[in-house]
């Protein structure tokens, strides 16, 4: 149905693509919701909301435009949702061995991955198990949530910021992206997948660790408190520092421009917190450790986000768990 | 009654002087308790226990042998109290301004100022308002608690480790010294007071920042979790490495001798951590503050003592506050 994923061929017809989601929470079902919404014949894999999803549908709330999917293909299994074209995965990365399980079966061999994962990792992962040439990535700045088996909210922005896992953007990724777009999604085509996954670091080391580390608090709470405002700016440029020691140069402005959108979202709740308060695993390596590691490997010291991530693993590992999440 | 306190003159006769305690908290009752226990002229200046001191006197449960003091001199104003010629200081440090209210009606123009605080700073702030040449400092080892009003838990250790202000020690050091161990306190007489507090220091800073910044847990929650125990040791070296910058030279091996006497010590309780569960002041300034601050004067960053700072900040001010204490 589509060409072989490393080919630069034009013809790739993503509107005729058998497209695949696995992770079906927040970001899953919304992406995928708004992909079926226009028509893409869409297959997510559930687990926790299959039979609320199979009763009533999938229902988003957005504040660009809500809609309800009355037949959704809710699959229970790899094996009964069968192969793709295009498989979306949003699962979180903590949970990313998982992957070797459920992928296999849903493969072709022409099958592109894309990974809307945060962090650092998850397209390594993905392109060491399943082959570099079907690996994308779109970063997603998206304020949603999931308020019930089959509900999702989407609060605000919803830009994915898509790239491929090695080198520039293809034919594809531009078809893709157009493809998305044409489901009313915004995206922008990233020259450098790496980078953009650093730029969003920026903010998501500081941000996402504070919100726990300070005492469970929001994004307004952080910006209100003289001391952890300076600290964000310090942890904000040891990350450009260290993205640019690796090759990704960020421009120093990055850290008032990031504050400065910061106090716009006012009292924002980041991923990590609402994982943290409700008992799931945070993705702590994906977003604290590989940066850390990556770093530390090429000569240069992150002290302030390595202590970060220190101090959330201690808090997550004394936090009671309840779920883990597929 | 003793001489000249900026005298090296021998013939201090400390067994005839009038003593005064200024912050009655657990540290200046059992230290005060110990010394009227031998025979000596001690005086309180008491607030939340002068009722109860002068009703009950002074219950002292100690490892090393418990006592009752019943006919205490417990005094509720400085003006009620008079002059000494020896005061021992041992409010928390937060409370310091309160001293340039109590301490000139207690002061004779030989009398000793002997602080027993925390950290960095409060002899630097007696010797720049009442002289340096009056000025001694000690710095407790000692696991201690006040239970009720009037009545004292020593658990562990009292050792203090005694010196001047200003320079080696004199005469008058060796006989303070002297004088304290004969109402059985064990004393060592140090070279360089400033040596001596940057190594409790290199235990302070990670110990009782991380028992409250990583979720108020004890010594030995600490010493179980891998992460906050590789952090315990890099802040150790980053405070080794500032004293040494700052002319107090530590040697490295201090970690691993500290990180081991920790263990003996089970789950100790650090006092900022009750401090901070019990809704009072912590001594922000004295312990994570003023060794940033002087070591960045003097050109040398310390990155995760900062860090702890600025957490510590934000969440003393979120903390509910119950009492400051004198």
């Amino acid at each position: 149905m589509i060409g072989d994923p490393s080919s630069q061929a034009p013809g790739f017809d993503f509107t005729r693509a058998r497209i695949g989601i696995v992770g079906s929470g927040a970001v899953g079902c919304y992406y995928g919701g708004r992909l079926a919404q226009h028509g893409a014949d869409v297959h997510f894999l559930m687990r926790s909301d299959l039979e609320a999803v199979r009763a009533r549908g999938l229902e988003v709330r957005s504040c660009d435009g809500s809609f309800h999917l009355s037949n959704v293909h809710a699959h229970g299994t790899p094996e009964e949702m069968g192969s793709c074209d295009v498989i979306i995965i949003a699962i979180k990365s903590t949970a990313n061995a998982s992957l070797l399980m459920l992928l296999p079966s849903l493969l072709k061999p022409h099958t592109l991955l894309l990974t809307l994962q945060n962090g650092l990792g998850s397209d390594d992962f993905l392109a060491q198990h399943f082959g570099a040439h079907r690996v994308l990535g779109g970063l997603c700045f998206v304020c949603i949530n999931r308020t019930a088996p089959g509900v999702i909210e989407h609060l605000a922005q919803g830009h994915i910021a898509l790239g491929e896992y090695a080198g520039p953007p293809q034919d594809r990724t531009q078809q893709l992206a157009a493809w998305m777009r044409s489901a009313g999604i915004r995206v922008s085509v990233e020259q450098s997948l790496a980078l953009a996954r650093w730029r969003k670091l920026v903010w998501n080391i500081p941000f996402n660790g504070l919100s726990i580390a300070a005492g469970e608090i929001d994004t307004a709470q952080i910006l209100a408190s003289p001391p952890l405002l300076a600290l964000v700016r310090e942890i904000m440029r040891e990350v450009i520092a260290a993205a640019t020691h690796l090759g990704h140069p960020l421009p120093d402005e990055l850290v008032e421009k990031m504050v400065e959108s910061t106090r716009v979202m006012a009292g924002y709740h980041p991923s990590s917190l609402i994982d943290y308060r409700e008992g799931r695993e945070v993705e702590l390596d994906a977003i604290w450790g590989e940066p850390v590691c990556r770093a530390r490997a090429a000569g240069y010291a992150m002290p302030r986000v390595e202590m970060l991530h220190q101090l959330l693993r201690a808090l997550s590992a004394a936090a009671p768990r309840r779920s883990s999440g597929r």
